[in-house]
C-alpha cells in the first residue's frame, strides 16, 4: 500500500466529507472529476478547468494509448507536463472504452484484443499493460482493468464476468509499482446482484487497494436499481478508503450517491451537454437552442456565479449555437462544469455543517422544479432577420 | 462632425502614434482590430480577447443583419451588451461580404440586392440602410457602404465603381446620426490607379468624415502594388483623422503600412489561421499539424509571453489538432491574436521612442528568418501508438 488514503473530516449519516492526498495535490471529497478524454477537457482551457473549482480530472487510457501513445506521453514528461494540468489525474483502465468504442474486440483470460477506431491498428490490452500504460501517463490514480459486464446479464454471466475481473484485479495489484502519492483502485463488479457485489468487495478487499470503485452502473439500469446496488455495496467497503462511483451522473444521481457514502464521481454529461446546448441549472436542464431563449436576457442560471452567467445572456448563447460558433460550446461547458463543482462544494459544506439531509433534499427539490417561463419576445411575429 | 478624432502623440517619419477616443473607450494606434464576425471572435472568450491587449473589435454587418438581425441586437441593447464586450466596436458596412458571400447579388445605384446564404431570404442593402443597421448594432465606428471594385479592373471600370462609392458615401454621411463618441469613416476606392485614389480622397474629404479607410486592397494585387497605392493615397489624407487599411494583413504588411502612416488594421488571418493550425511567430509562420512538431517541447514562440506559450508545448498543440480537439483552435487563436497585439504594441512603443525604423526593420528581418529546426524525436522510427 502506498499510504494513499482518505482523511475523513466529517460524516453526516452515511455521507462523508474527506480529503485524499495525491502526488499532485489534495482532492476534497465528495469530488466530481471532469472528463479530459484525449488530454483535454473538451472546449476548455486548463485555466478555465481550474477556475470551475476542479481539483482532479480524468483521462481515458484507451484514447491516450492510441493517440498520442503512452510512450509518447511518457517521453514528454507524463500527462501533467504534457497538458499543463498540474493537479491530480485519474485514468481509467481503457477496458470500458475498448469494449464500447474499438473494433473487432475479443476478450480472453489474458486480456482484450482490439483494433483502433482511429487507424485499425491491432492492440492487446492486458491487466499488466493497462497498469503500465497508466504509469507511463503518470496517473495519480490508476484503475484496474476490468471486464464490462453487459446489462442486462444473468446471474451466471455476471458471476463469471465478475470473477474474471477479480483475477485481473489481482494481476493489476501485482503489476502496480508503489510510489508515494500514487494509488491503485479496485473496481467492484457483479451486475445488479447483491451477492455478487458482496463477493466482489470481499475479493478486492482481500487483495487490498488504495480506493474502491463501483463499476458496471449507469449502463441503463435506471436510478432506482443503481441506488439499490449502492445500498448493497457501499456499506461493505472499507471506511478509510475513497469510494468512486464510475460514470455517474446527473446532479440528482450524485446527490443520492453522496447520501450513500460515495466520495468520487466522473461523468461526460456536463461537458458533452455543453457541446449540444444543454445547460444544467439549479432548476434542472435547459435546451438553449430552443427558440424560447431567442430574446431571454437572463443568465443561464440566475443563482450561478460562473463567468458565463455573470457576463452572458441566454439570448447570446442561443445565438452562438444557432450560428454554429465555437464560443457556444465553450461557454456552456464552462458553466456546466462550474455548476457541477458548485453542487459538490455545497454538498461538502453541508456534510461539514451536519446539514446534509436538509441541503440535499432542497437540491433535489429544486432540480425537479423546471425552468421559469421565458420573457416575452418584443419582436414576436416579426422576421428575425433584417432587410 | 462628432469631434471623434485622432490625438497624435508622436510621429516618426510617416509613422504615427495616436489615440482615438470613442463612446466605449480609447484605442491606441497603430491598432489591430480582431475580427468578431457573428458577435464572437471565433474560438475566443471575451476575457481572452481582452487579455491579448485588444482595445477594439470588428463586427460584420452582413452576418449580424441576417442572424440574429440588427433589430434583434438593438432590442437586446446593442452589440456591447449582447456580447459582453464593453470596448469600442467597428462594424463594416456589409458591402464587401454581400458581394463575396451572398447569392443572386445585383448592384444598382440604389444599393445591393441579395439573397441570404443562410436561408435564401431576399434583402436590399442601401447606403442609408447600412448606416441604420450599424446604428442599431451600436457600432462606435460605422463604415460607409461602398462597392467592391473587382481586381483586376480597367481604369474606366475602377473609375465608375469609385464614383458610385463616392455618391453612396455622401448618402451615408447624410444618413448618419451624430452622437458623441460615435464616428463614420469614409472609404477610399480607385483600384490601383493613383489618379482615381486621389480623386476619391478629394471627394471624401469634401464630404468630411471622422476617419478615412483605404479599401479595395489585399484582394490579390500583391504587397508591392498595395504599398504603391498606399504611397499614392495616405499622404493625401488629413493628418488629424484616423486612417484604416481594411482587411490587412500579414504582420509584414502591417509593419510596412504603419511605416506609411496607417493607424488601424483588421484581418481574419490570426483567427482563421488559428483554426487551421497555422501559428504566427517572431520568425514567421508555422504549421502545427506537421509531424515535425510531434515531440517538440518548445512553446509556439519562445519570445512570446501569452498564456499559451507560457503553458503549452508545440507537441501538445500538435496533438490537439491531430485529435480534432477544440482546444487546438482555441489555444492557437489566442496565441495568434496575442502575437498581433504584441507587434502593434512594439510598433507603438518604437514610434513613441523615435526608433520606428530600427524596430520595424528588425521585425521584418526576423519574420523572414523562418523557424529553428525542431528537436530530434526520441521515438523516431517507432510506432506512435502503443499496444
Amino acid at each position: 500500500m502506498s499510504g494513499f488514503g482518505l482523511t475523513l473530516m466529517a460524516t453526516d449519516g452515511a455521507a462523508r466529507r474527506g480529503r485524499v492526498e495525491t502526488a499532485h495535490g489534495a482532492i476534497d471529497t465528495p469530488a466530481f472529476m471532469s472528463v479530459g478524454t484525449a488530454a483535454t477537457v473538451k472546449a476548455m482551457t486548463w485555466d478555465a478547468v481550474r477556475s470551475t473549482g476542479a481539483q482532479i480530472v480524468l483521462g481515458n487510457t484507451y484514447h491516450l494509448m492510441l493517440r498520442p501513445g503512452a510512450e509518447r506521453v511518457a517521453s514528454l514528461g507524463g500527462l501533467h507536463r504534457f497538458t499543463g494540468w498540474d493537479g491530480p489525474i485519474l485514468t481509467d483502465s481503457g477496458g470500458y472504452q475498448v469494449m464500447s468504442l474499438a473494433e473487432r474486440c475479443t476478450i480472453d483470460e489474458s486480456g482484450v484484443t482490439f483494433a483502433s477506431h482511429i487507424d485499425g491498428s491491432r492492440h492487446h490490452l492486458t491487466p499488466e499493460r493497462a497498469v503500465d500504460i497508466q504509469r507511463q501517463l503518470d496517473a495519480d490514480v490508476t484503475m484496474v482493468l476490468d471486464e464490462c459486464t453487459p446489462f442486462p446479464a444473468t446471474h451466471d454471466a455476471a458471476r463469471l464476468s465478475m470473477e474474471r475481473s477479480m483475477r485481473w484485479a489481482a494481476r493489476c495489484r501485482e503489476a502496480f509499482v508503489a510510489r508515494a502519492g500514487y494509488g491503485l483502485f479496485g473496481i467492484v463488479q457483479g451486475g445488479v446482484y447483491p451477492d455478487l457485489r458482496a463477493a466482489s468487495v470481499a475479493a478486492l478487499t482481500g487483495i487490498g487497494f488504495d480506493g474502491y470503485a463501483v463499476g458496471g452502473l449507469a449502463v441503463g439500469e435506471g436510478q432506482q436499481t443503481m441506488l439499490e446496488v449502492l445500498d448493497a455495496t457501499v456499506p461493505l467497503l472499507p471506511a478509510e478508503r475513497p469510494r468512486y462511483l464510475m460514470g455517474v451522473g446527473r446532479p440528482e444521481d450524485i446527490v443520492a450517491a453522496v447520501r450513500r457514502g460515495v466520495d468520487m464521481f466522473d461523468c461526460v454529461l456536463p461537458t458533452r451537454s455543453g457541446r449540444t446546448a444543454q445547460a444544467f441549472t439549479r432548476r434542472g436542464t435547459l435546451g438553449l437552442r430552443n427558440r424560447r431563449h431567442l430574446h431571454d436576457e437572463r443568465p443561464v442560471d440566475d443563482s450561478c456565479a460562473c463567468p458565463v452567467c455573470r457576463q452572458h445572456s441566454r439570448a447570446y448563447i442561443h445565438h452562438l449555437f444557432r450560428a454554429g460558433e465555437m464560443l457556444g460550446p465553450m461557454l456552456l461547458t464552462w458553466h456546466n462544469l462550474h455548476f457541477y463543482q458548485a453542487v459538490m462544494a455545497t454538498l461538502r459544506e453541508a456534510i461539514g455543517a451536519g446539514r446534509f439531509e436538509a441541503v440535499a433534499t432542497a437540491l433535489e427539490r429544486d432540480l425537479a422544479l423546471g425552468d421559469i417561463e421565458a420573457t416575452v419576445d418584443p419582436l414576436a411575429g416579426r422576421n428575425g432577420a433584417d432587410g
